[in-house]
């Protein structure tokens, strides 16, 4: 019998992409989506820098090429519980796939009504999924997208970040004796804290109703198009490059594209690990085929195929293009510089081949930017939120250039 | 100046004690509740054992008692952030404690919609509040109630219980690094859960923000009056015997004074930590004395008094009360023994001298169950809720016993 796949959040950056992936590849595939993405443009006044199609022309356009159908429920897990209960008792999914979460850390910091949609979308959206499963007294694999910002930076210097659970020693009457935790949370913004807050959630799920969870802690993605969504116009993929929902190397790309200096925050020191959009779908394949086994604990993969700073990532950009880069202030709070060492073996033993940043994907990602630069309203690049209230009495309106670096050329 | 203290959750057991305490010993004191507790009443067909009265009355009396002011906001802080924002502009405390969630793990437990509603209310309010503080500009030091519940039992064989921060080693290049870590986290259940997320809000708001923040996991709380609920009929506080929000000793207490035998789960074997009502609210005071400096890390205090199993407590009252002791299918996922050593040196350290079991309060609580027995509606004394679907499933209906002890005698 075909694998059933249900996709919340399927018509999002990583889900759209996925739900083909997953479609095309001969799972029984069916998205829930509530739209929220889209509206967030509207409220922005952004939109994706690729023409993005309606969800009903995508999916027209998905069955006329591929001949295969993939049923779509318009419905909101965070206000919906019973229609998802309803949903998942039509469906009978062998697995569900859980992107269905407000995605961007800089969005979740904008205002106090913005960490709260935050955290009420995400956290009620999580439980009430885990608690419709329990519900519906079916075996359903829950593969969730995590953040490698769960694990926090430089909390211990120079210790490597595992996948998920962390060995320690712990003081007892008989000694230091070693056992496992769950990594230390130390999330940097109101939606890193939401992914956090799912692993309390997932950890208790598991075990007290003994279901078959996998986190995936995944890095900052990169490039647009996989082979799926490059088939046909009407399948292209979302490409953010506005300073809440814009990645910072698809940022950095685009912003190389329209001639506009690269916008690095504070010094770049900052290290973090990345994975092309390509590689994203291949992992979350991989992780539904290999769903852990019933009593086995939560499984956690860093979803992760290189690590890079800012500034050796704005560089690369400099090179190829003959970008400037510029140097804002963070409005972040964070650390000016971290290491990372990230382990990333699990995947690899499972046989990813990652797709570096070395192999001409750059070069894709720079025409896609070109081609779609008329539709770039240059006022969305600079980033609007701020991540305390000083900083933003501080830096009222716009950010400021602090120091302009030499051009690098390539 | 006098201290402004602003009570969330000040109609509740524990809240109505405190602010009670507050307001006696000279704080200017405001009570913020939605009356939520006693809405739950009404949905599982039970009241206090005591016969509480409206807040309204409750709060002219101690105003004839006493002659002071606690003014009373009736506003829900999971529904009403603006609300609660302009609770706070008005009345800027210089502290806030928060009771202001679902206290109950068996109601947790029973449905799906108990789980999201106690994962909406308990942790949506946490953010509400905490996005309010940090909107209001205020400098309020925030005063939470957690719960032991939070650590787990048992994580580690013979590893005490410290207050909130476990010293670790972790393997670095460098060898085996020691560092201290937010003790991980183990909750029993949905409630629980909520109180560990709390956990990560606070981390991450006391990290960007800076607030100052304490938080106290207490233990099972016992007995019913304090000096100031002792000065009038009208100012009684609530006592609970149900299967759902009654806590162990005073259900037990209950249980002899009708006449009904000791309701055992399983074998007894757990270990719990134990605090008299009078001391909850002098340890309150005595957080709200010692806020943490700005800069600080949240502060954690246990406020546990003793520990004991509760085959223990059953037998402490059987000798007191000539009681039998029926054991019950444990409706909880649970060991079904664990050893509990708990640090609680800082409230010591501020001067806390804690009541023990031992000290004839056990008697004053029997005569309170004795003198209000004809409230009693006994078919509410077993649990109702299961903490697994195969639980319910098994149990349809009551809980069965499943041996019965030789009657302990004193």
């Amino acid at each position: 019998m075909t694998k059933r796949i249900l996709i919340l959040g399927g018509d999002g950056f990583c889900g759209w992409p996925t739900a083909l992936r997953l479609s095309g590849q001969g799972f029984e595939v069916a998205i829930v989506d509530n739209l929220s993405r889209r509206n967030i443009d509207n409220e922005l006044c952004c939109e994706s820098l690729t023409p993005i199609q309606t969800i009903g022309k995508r999916l027209q356009s998905w069955r006329d090429i591929s001949g295969r159908d993939v049923p779509f429920f318009n419905l909101d897990i965070a206000a919906q519980p019973q229609e998802l209960l309803a949903c998942i008792n039509q469906f009978k999914p062998a697995a569900i796939v859980h992107f269905a979460e407000q995605r961007a850390a800089p969005y979740s910091m904008k205002t106090a009504w913005h960490k709260r949609y935050t955290v009420d979308n995400n956290v009620s959206g999580t439980n009430n999924l885990l608690a419709a499963i329990v519900e519906s007294g079916l075996d359903i694999h829950l593969v969730h997208l995590g953040t490698m910002g769960v694990y926090g930076y430089g909390r211990v210097s120079g210790a490597a970040i595992p996948e998920g659970y962390l060995p320690v020693q712990i003081e007892t009457e008989s000694g230091w004796q070693k056992t496992d935790i769950l990594h230390p949370a130390d999330p940097g913004s109101i939606y890193h804290t939401t992914k956090t807050i799912d692993q309390l959630l997932f950890y208790f799920y598991n075990k007290n109703d003994g279901l078959r969870i996998t986190d995936l802690h995944q890095g900052v993605v990169w490039g647009t198009q996989t082979p799926e969504t490059a088939q046909h116009p009407d399948l292209i993929n979302r490409f953010d490059y506005d300073g809440d929902y814009g990645t910072v190397l698809n940022r950095f790309l685009m912003q190389s594209a329209i001639g506009h200096p690269l916008t690095v925050y504070g010094t770049g020191g900052q290290t973090r690990a990345f994975i092309h959009i390509r590689d994203t779908v291949r992992c979350i394949q991989l992780a539904v085929e290999n769903p852990p086994a019933a009593g086995e604990r939560v499984e956690i993969f860093n979803q992760v195929t290189e690590t890079w700073t800012v500034a050796e990532l704005a560089q690369k950009v400099a090179r190829i293009s003959g970008a400037q880069i510029r140097h804002y202030q963070n409005p972040r709070k964070e650390a000016t510089h971290n290491k990372l060492v990230v382990d990333r073996n699990k995947f690899m033993g499972l046989g990813l081949n990652p797709t570096t940043l070395d192999e001409g994907l750059l070069d894709e990602v720079v025409d896609i930017a070109r081609r779609y630069q008329d539709r770039c309203d240059v006022a969305r690049i600079l980033p609007s939120s701020r991540w305390t209230r000083q900083q933003s009495l501080d830096q009222q309106g716009e950010a400021a250039p602090v120091t302009v670096s030499n051009q690098a050329t390539g």
